[in-house]
């Protein structure tokens, strides 16, 4: 009886490695787990890390402020307690509009592997998303330049940009606003027991979700849905 | 030349110290000077200082998880960079409702001084006050319950609460969030130039505000509007 079940866990193991194998075959990737690789996917040139920015973004991205009523933040419908989302079908925003699209927000966690942002992947990156809903009417309401100035009117902001962006001269920009915001988000990754199996660790998922990942690359979903985050790209 | 403006600068200190008792004995009070005299003065027995309680007062009177959106704090109504208001005619809330009965936010600064609390004077002080925007449903239209729980589920907040009420085996309490709030209310208080002319320092008042002051008392506006604050009670 105990060398049947030995032979039968054997036998999931392996299933486990070649259902792992199958899957990176049909270009499901996992994410990183070596810190500095990591680092080189989620980076964008053009907006490099630092300590200082990523602080800053993360103060911004909290700060109400940034909307025309000051109550609304980037986290209001990216609420990185609820999973990065507001959880009610159609975004909340200034005047308490519903989204006229009636979109709900995706979540921001793991978004630096979009290939594209926005549902309909009209913004290129997290940087130029960014902008967006800042702006939007029915969403947090503010015009640029009302920005810039209520964030140049607090002492502390003006020095977190200055140590953020140090070779500028005027660095409270809306554009900066919008780099350190994007720069706090490439780092918002959450590496899930789905990528510890991709990685070798076989135990990381349980029988019932190996079988609905056989199922998944057995039903061709993997034609589309690829890459880090499976339907990410 | 120089002689008779020695005589009219003195004339006019004269004045000043003359309408100072004037205003006095008609029952304008300044605020007190010295700190225990003000301590006592702004102190309900029932809801003792501490350093503990005013911090953890500030927090709460700042966050807007009080409110069922999460959008709306004791400060969006009561804006502390804005004069203790918000700058609109009536009150915005919860689903962006303007106050039904049109009434605007009266300011928390020197609240504590007024004998009775909301416009209509149906709240005796500002711990019973500080329960009901967090309960109306067109300002915070938060539960008592949830509020608890949410606060409840903070680990900062829960030993907050323990320092705050050191005695209190289950201090996570509705009424104990309203008494800390009270707490840090009542410390919001701002001498103005008017109570140093009243303490005796004759050129806090210019002569236009000598004047308007004159005419304040000469008027009989102090009938009613007398005490600390002037229109406070």
């Amino acid at each position: 009886m105990r060398f049947m079940f030995i032979l039968f866990f054997a036998a999931a193991c392996s299933w486990g490695n070649e259902l792992s194998e199958l899957a990176k075959s049909r270009g499901l990737k996992a994410i990183p787990q070596q810190k500095a690789e990591l680092e080189q996917l989620i980076a964008n040139p053009a907006n490099p890390f630092s300590p200082e920015k990523l602080e800053l973004g993360k103060m911004l991205y909290f700060d109400p402020r940034l909307s025309k009523s000051g109550l609304i933040s980037c986290n209001t419908c990216h609420n990185l307690a609820l999973g990065g989302v507001d959880g009610v079908a159609a975004a909340i925003g200034h005047q308490w509009a519903a989204n006229p699209h009636h979109l709900n927000s995706p979540t921001v966690y793991n978004s630096v592997f979009n290939i594209k942002q926005f549902w309909d992947g009209r913004s290129p990156d997290l940087e130029d998303q960014a902008q967006g809903p800042i702006q939007a009417g029915p969403e947090m309401s503010m015009d640029q330049e009302t920005a810039v100035k209520v964030v140049a009117t607090i002492p502390e902001y003006v020095a977190a940009f200055q140590k953020a962006f140090p070779k500028e001269a005027n660095p409270v920009t809306f554009a900066n606003i919008a780099k350190a915001i994007g720069a706090f988000e490439r780092t918002l990754v959450t590496p899930a027991p789905f990528d510890a199996f991709l990685h070798g660790d076989e135990k990381a998922l349980n029988e019932q979700q190996q079988r609905g990942l056989q199922l998944f690359v057995d039903k061709g979903c993997t034609t589309c849905h690829n890459g880090i985050g499976v339907g990410a790209p």
